[in-house]
């Protein structure tokens, strides 16, 4: 299989690359053999090209089987307002691969408990996917820009666009994931207001039609972001539309208390998919051989899993990853008094 | 001062005239004199005249000096595909008096700390406001509504519009607040994304150079998504745009783990405010005098501020509030062993 790896900025390219030696002892292990070629995302990509996302990189990013992210950002791109910015690449390489779908598990691990900002009794039992609708909606939608309003002033827009087809594909994929999990999809939108939640809405009960088996619910986003944090534990997935998914995924990662673990994938039609941790690019420990790369080593199980079709392997990594925690292998930011770094956690799931 | 009450759905009703009750104290122990007018609003409003917002309604708010709110809806009206809905009464009001600030004040209890589904470290010195835009935004740009795509499909758009003038006196009004507190304004956007985040962020920067006494700090609204569940005490003032302060109002709002107690206010140009607590209309345990009065109470107390200038008549209900509270004179939402009822809660404060 032929992966690509996009290290990006920051501690992206020390986590990848712990990450890219559990692929390749995973290889020796189940008898594979992956190649896999680096190319420029981000940051690194506006200092090398001017560009966030340079040709050579999606044309790269198509032809693979799969592709493996750091992360993108820094204080050196960091001015909004500037021309070429580094999530400019994220958005693109999204959109020129037409992932749609965005997945990020959720899983409270008993032996971290102490690190989340919830009580016990609250972070207990945490157990959740939330899928993200990736290239659509507010990210997208035309028209967007500024121009002069009558009295001359500015005026701002941006349009929250979707049609049933963007709909319906990523709902299905929601049920399609329940049906393997606890057999509860919880559709989140804001039906009361917007136009375009009510046609999801309509959609997605259209979709539940053809998944007798597996529940369905709706709820509004705004007591779905109470519930995250009260009752997180009744989530089984949660399927949403682009923008309240950006905002639902982050206040979902911190529940636990230990973003640095946790990885995401971004699907499309086809096997191709996108893996990368949640975390951002961490300047200030950027080089410093501290970072937690088990997001990163999760996201290649992820890869594993949905882009190669690889069970087993992925579920070895899972498998490995959770001893190494029990064992209490933690890097700095999982609070260990005496703190792992990036190599010996990656060598700790390895081993 | 002529005040119109909106007792509204389920248990609004019984909380508004615990907090009427309250302002009759106030009245009597400062040498006020207040009138009423009771309205209808929302399903009650809808039932009786087919309409969520009667003209009358609107007439008599307008003619008001302030406006006191119960809650709306229930499950009798909660077909979001229904052509009309208790909440278009609500987003027609705010409209309709042109209330385009709504403040929330939120504020750790030490003695509720056990309420709280966060780690006591981390709700301790809980105390911020969050304003939020209220008549701008996907709430109310156009175009909003439904087309055929090419294909025959649906789809559904929404408009996220905004102007320099909705952006600066919102923002200014942030800067207002903070100048009395800890000076420290959060404006909330997502910049790197929305042509309208941008829009917004150069805004609260040209705001930001008319108060130099006030510190600004931009935040990605993903982002403060979880610093509100991992660092809530960092912030001070919170001034963000309609749909994210819809979603960030109400996960701030379970912070404290006592929903029952938090009040609002929705501000515009002129004195006239509407005064509302933040839960909804509890139809579970509507007409059972079990409800926690103390969010309108309190809304009460905003009313008295903000419309009616009366500072020293607020703070003796917020003082009284937080008296009876510390007394363990708690209603059965906040956990106690031996629950007063409304009108026991109402009493205690007005004593
Ligand atoms: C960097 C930004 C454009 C991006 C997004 O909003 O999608 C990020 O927040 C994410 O969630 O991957
Ligand atoms: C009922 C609904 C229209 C309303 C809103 O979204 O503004 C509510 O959630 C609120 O926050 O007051």
């Amino acid at each position: 299989a032929n992966i690509v790896l996009l290290p990006g900025d920051g501690i992206g390219p020390e986590v990848v690359n712990e990450a890219r030696l559990v692929l390749d002892a995973v290889a020796k292990l189940f008898g594979h053999s992956f190649s896999y070629s680096t190319h420029l995302l981000g940051g690194c990509a506006i200092d090398a090209t001017g560009t966030a996302m340079p040709d050579a990189t999606l044309k790269a990013c198509q032809a693979a089987d799969a592709v493996l992210l750091g992360a993108v950002g820094g204080p050196k791109w960091d001015d909004p307002q500037a021309k070429v910015r580094p999530e400019q690449g994220l958005l693109a390489i999204r959109k020129g691969l037409g992932l749609y779908a965005n997945l990020r598990p959720v899983k409270a691990i008993p032996s971290l408990a102490k690190l989340s900002p919830l009580k016990p009794e609250r972070v207990a039992g945490v157990d959740f996917i939330v899928i993200r609708e990736l290239t659509g909606g507010l990210y997208f939608g035309q028209p967007k820009g500024r121009s002069t309003t009558p009295e001359g002033g500015e005026q701002a827009v941006d349009t929250l666009v979707y049609t049933d087809v963007e709909i319906r594909r990523i709902v299905r994929l929601a049920f399609e994931l329940a049906r393997n999990r606890r057999k509860l999809v919880t559709s989140i939108d804001k039906a009361n207001v917007l136009e375009s939640s009510r046609l999801w809405r309509k959609i997605a009960m259209e979709v539940g039609k053809e998944f007798p088996d597996v529940k369905l619910e709706h709820q509004l986003v705004d007591s779905a972001a109470m519930r995250l944090v009260t009752h997180a534990a009744q989530f089984d997935v949660i399927v949403t539309e682009n923008m309240f998914g950006d905002i639902l995924t982050d206040e979902a990662a911190v529940l636990a208390g230990s973003l640095g673990l946790l990885p995401s994938a971004s699907l499309g039609a086809g096997k191709l998919g996108l893996y990368e941790p949640i975390h951002g690019s961490a300047p200030d420990i950027a080089g410093k051989g501290i970072a937690n790369p088990t997001g990163t080593i999760l996201s290649a199980a992820m890869l594993l899993r949905h882009s190669l079709g690889l069970e087993a392997e992925a579920r070895a990594i899972e498998a490995a990853v959770s001893a190494a925690i029990d064992e209490g292998i933690h890097t700095g930011d999982l609070g260990a008094a005496k703190p792992v770094n990036t190599t010996q956690m990656g060598d700790a799931v390895r081993a």
